[in-house]
């Protein structure tokens, strides 16, 4: 009987080599003050015991917690939430628990969370990442001992670990091909402040779409801001003050979507006969403004799933490292905000 | 020198009592194997070797990580995340980490929740209970060893604890009176299947309001479920089937009075001319549904705010148990929603 409350400890090898708890203790951890032989010894018994049967890889140090930490920018969208739903289905289902940290958009933030949740020995990590994020050794920590890390929405790049995207690139470009087929000819683009490959990638998709209806690029109508209620609210405001007057609004997120739909209706602004207006996420407010948001739907309860399940293959060693990226299906919903042509 | 990275471990008292790690660990533990002498002697050196020095109130196993804990039914709405939000400014300015966890309604994984927190060696716990959540049994690896716990919102009653919220029973008394004095007679409540006190406050609030002025209490009128969205349709379809037809909603919460009135006005009925519909918590959403909700503004970012403040405090010890309950200002949102009559 090996199972989960019957646990092998440092205390079980110490009596079996007839070594104190401190030097095992030691030995596991390649302290410098054990010899190399005693060391081999230690590590030899604790396999034949089963020690590592309960821990993973090559950190015996760490026993299992059945914790999941999840490092996410912000808990104040609707995404995020339905995002974590997902992975509280999954981790519950299989006897983990979450825990869960804000980054607040902040790289250093992360590292603290990062440092945080390895202290509370979470058995593995699943991380969308902040906006000026754009190294990896704030998870070393994590890497180094090879305990497992799940990137989703928005992720870094690393052999160790699997990340679970959407194709932004397609996505944007759909939605800015919409735009162009129901007459938009000036379309502001409003995205994030970020050095991470989403907003890159819909920014792409924007001017490739651009360049495939032969529309010329104009680097002024790309408002770059947090992507908050208020960003909506300061890109109306830009908008009302170009002229000509833009036609078309493909705003990253909806939220930053809805207000400034709001603030230009407010201005007089006809949506979508004067300024179509498409937004990112399909959060319920798409559904409750007037006219209805065109969005894009981002399956965000299936992504929370899937990096939980990825996550929990890993720590059953039933799936390697070799999954690299998992792109997940999105879909261009049509509604009024948009629809400048009858059908 | 006694700083953070110079603690005392069971290994040096251990030495210096020439016991085993093992033997000493469980001494501090207070496991049954260990004589009571044996265990005495253990206490006494860890205290003269300052062990308790790091180490909170009595809980002698226990050294500071300079992270709190946080216990949500959900994260899922916007007003749970500005909660949060408030807190996470209290606690990093103080050097504090969060780390959250969802009990999703259920007491049940509170409790699994409060082992997993218990177990990430959190040095304090800020919690807002579950639906079902009616005792304090599942708290007590926190309230026996006095590590500070503070209710927020939904709360429970415990001599050690401080609870932060708002009046209820007074916001929805005048929520209700505001509907009656613009001619609403026939008033539904939306409120949540809960043990707690915030519905129940909220309920007694529309009874009493009810009461002076003179309208009678009827029963059929309450409906309650999950306060979800769709909880909003499904009170809509009730509503609708009503004979005669309600002429006010008051529903506990934005996100469900909103989409009740979506499906309302879906129905062909004109708000507030025929129902008149009143929410709570001021989300955003209540601004952008048209025409605009009337409802209760929450100091959610205040009620974080304090509850992290007052926990660091208590960890600080500048404050002991004795602050019982701090009540936060609330305030009523008149929209376009509730306005039958002209002013």
């Amino acid at each position: 009987m090996s199972g989960p409350h019957k646990e092998i400890t440092i205390y079980d090898i110490a009596e079996a080599l007839s070594l104190s708890p401190a030097t095992v203790s030691r030995g596991l951890k390649d302290h410098p003050a054990i010899r190399k032989d005693t060391r081999k010894r230690i590590l030899d018994k604790a396999r034949e015991m089963g020690y590592q049967q309960n821990m993973f890889a090559s950190n015996l140090r760490r026993a299992r917690t059945n914790t999941i930490g999840v490092i996410v920018p912000r808990l104040n969208s609707y995404f995020m939430s339905v995002v974590i739903a997902g992975m509280e289905k999954v981790a519950n289902a299989a006897g983990y628990n979450l825990i869960i940290s804000q980054s607040a958009e902040s790289m250093k933030k992360e590292e603290t969370n990062v440092r945080t949740l390895y202290n509370s020995r979470v058995d593995g990590l699943l991380v969308s990442v902040a906006y000026d994020s754009d190294s990896l050794s704030h998870f070393n920590l994590f890497l180094d001992k090879s305990i497992p890390l799940i990137f989703f929405d928005r992720v870094l790049d690393h052999p160790q670990c699997t990340s679970i995207v959407i194709d932004n690139y397609k996505a944007a470009y759909e939605v800015t091909t919409h735009l162009i087929r129901q007459g938009s000819t000036r379309i502001v683009h409003v995205t994030a402040q970020s050095k991470g490959a989403v907003y890159a990638d819909r920014l792409r998709g924007y001017r490739q779409a651009l360049r495939d209806n032969d529309l010329a690029f104009d680097e002024s109508l790309v408002l770059a801001g947090n992507l908050s209620e208020q960003a909506g609210a300061e890109a109306a405001r830009a908008i009302l003050a170009m002229s000509p007057l833009p036609d078309g609004v493909f705003s990253a997120n909806d939220s930053c979507a809805v207000s400034c739909l709001r603030a230009l209706k407010q201005a007089g602004i006809s949506i979508p006969g004067q300024i179509a207006v498409a937004g990112f996420n399909n959060d319920p407010v798409s559904k409750v403004v007037e006219p209805n948001l065109t969005t894009v739907n981002y399956p965000g309860e299936e992504m929370g799933e899937l990096a939980a399940s990825t996550l929990i293959r890993r720590l059953d060693r039933l799936e390697g490292a070799s999954l690299n990226t998992i792109v997940l299906r999105h879909e261009l919903v049509v509604r009024d905000s948009t629809l400048r042509k009858k059908p």
